[in-house]
């Protein structure tokens, strides 16, 4: 992509000006005897320089930045991380995420793990509802955790978490429910299967400078309907991804943290009312008595990669 | 440099992943209706994911820069600005200044603002004092201020300011003082005059997130000893800059800001106790007698370049 940037034409002086600055900040770290620590910031200190240089950016916009870092900041709690936002909506966390995981044969891709995941989840048996009081339209979800070679993976820890059909977490409420969230381990076979809530998109905190950075950009906050999942198991690389809902139009507008990957796009499949349940459950008193099923099979990498 | 950074090994598989997303952060701002805004974000972007990817930055090593950046922001508030601290210790508060400033024939050349200006400061008559009630060495210091073909400026407004001999700058006290600060005029002949102090090297704010980054890399927090400078005339680019001292030691060892430039290093010469000053001032109560005296001849370049 870089080529088809801006490349300003200035003079070999001043090139000679911009040059020596870089390296006298590449210098100063010469002295950092933690070597990882100098590499990155020295790193940060040419690609910072190479962004100021390329857009030749003029001391007002350094001023707009400096006022938008603090807007961040200060918006910035215990309960809002809009850092973690910024880095979501630039698709660093996603490119952190790409780094870290690289492609080991087929296992399954990774994704952003986004901030609502809480560790004191409760455990659900097989076929229970993760989704407690969390409204939506129910969804069976089902599927297997096996390696690379095809062998299950007994006992595998599966995470899951989403929001409810109006977009939001449980902990966006504000008040101590626990909805939408569960764990439960993989049987002898490496199957598992539970009830939740067929994912809908819903928009990132929109209200602060992030939010603000998108309408400017003419961006959606918008994120694909999604559902969330994390799986651990002793050996393997823990993998931190998303399911997302073939057909979802959020998916052409594009997703607001840049977390879809093709082979994450599962279809959920449209039950009418009274079609029965795989484990003969009653939904007809949930909503307009309609379900989904959908299959998410899971290869899990080797610890060691 | 950035031929000496370290440049990873990863499969053209792991490179294309990387560079889809790349492609597909940098497509997301294509619908931005301020074309200067979409080339500083599209241009950011490639610069951020160029830093991750090469560095390989860690899900650790993101944590902590999420942690780094929400300090940055807690701390900064109406009297402490973090941010900008950060900006100049990277060097990118003055490579902002260089894109802006280039250089201009023979025109004195720019350096950093700071974060010390008021533009509420007293005016001083020529040959007045600007120190106030700051203490340290006086200094007498002249000048001319003239354009690049050296026709002497009338008028030019000329602000000073500085620290005291302790290092600290009037408004770093807390209380209500104004001294180290004053604004003149040059005469019709383009010349100035005016008695402050010698300056002495301080350390910028180093008790918060940016100040554990210089500790943690081996970096001086200190600044080489320096007397701010703001030029202003009709017709003319304004000018921002400093001098600096010449022996001062903090050059060798380098400026925190990398705000030095070696046309901006002057001799402060030394004059015992009981020199004449150049307008008979009696400098003998003020500490032990000695003083200094400088010479800063300023050429502004045309506002049009």
């Amino acid at each position: 992509m870089t080529q088809t940037l801006h490349t300003p034409q200035i003079s070999d002086a001043q090139r000679r000006v911009e040059d020596d600055l870089v390296d006298r900040v590449v210098a100063s770290f010469d002295n950092c005897d933690n070597p990882r620590l100098k590499q990155v910031m020295q790193s940060l200190t040419v690609h910072l320089h190479d962004f100021i240089r390329d857009v030749r950016l003029t001391e007002e916009e350094w001023n707009q930045a400096i006022e938008f870092l603090t807007q961040v900041g200060h918006i910035t709690d215990d309960k809002r991380q809009e850092f973690v936002l910024l880095s979501d909506t630039l698709g660093a966390s996603m490119q952190t995420i790409a780094v870290n995981n690289e492609a080991y044969e087929d296992a399954t891709e990774a994704t952003v793990f986004g901030p609502f995941f809480l560790d004191d989840a409760p455990e659900v048996a097989h076929g229970g509802d993760i989704a407690g009081d969390a409204q939506g339209q129910p969804a069976w979800v089902e599927g297997t955790v096996t390696d690379t070679d095809g062998n299950p993976v007994p006992g595998a820890r599966i995470e899951v978490w989403e929001c409810d059909e109006d977009g939001f977490y449980d902990v966006q409420y504000g008040d101590d429910r626990m909805a939408g969230r569960a764990y439960l381990h993989t049987d002898e076979q490496g199957t598992y299967r539970f009830w939740g809530l067929t994912p809908v998109p819903y928009p990132i905190p929109h209200d602060g400078p992030v939010g603000r950075m998108l309408q400017a950009t003419g961006r959606s906050p918008v994120r694909a309907a999604h559902l969330h999942f994390m799986v651990t198991a002793p050996q393997y690389r823990t993998l931190v991804t998303h399911i997302f809902v073939d057909g979802d139009p959020q998916l052409e507008i594009g997703d607001s943290v840049f977390g879809v990957k093709d082979s994450l796009i599962k279809t959920f499949e449209q039950q009418p009312a009274g079609t029965p349940t795989p484990d003969g459950r009653d939904v007809s008193v949930m909503g307009d008595g309609t379900w989904a099923k959908t299959r998410f099979d899971i290869v899990l990498a080797p610890a060691t990669t």
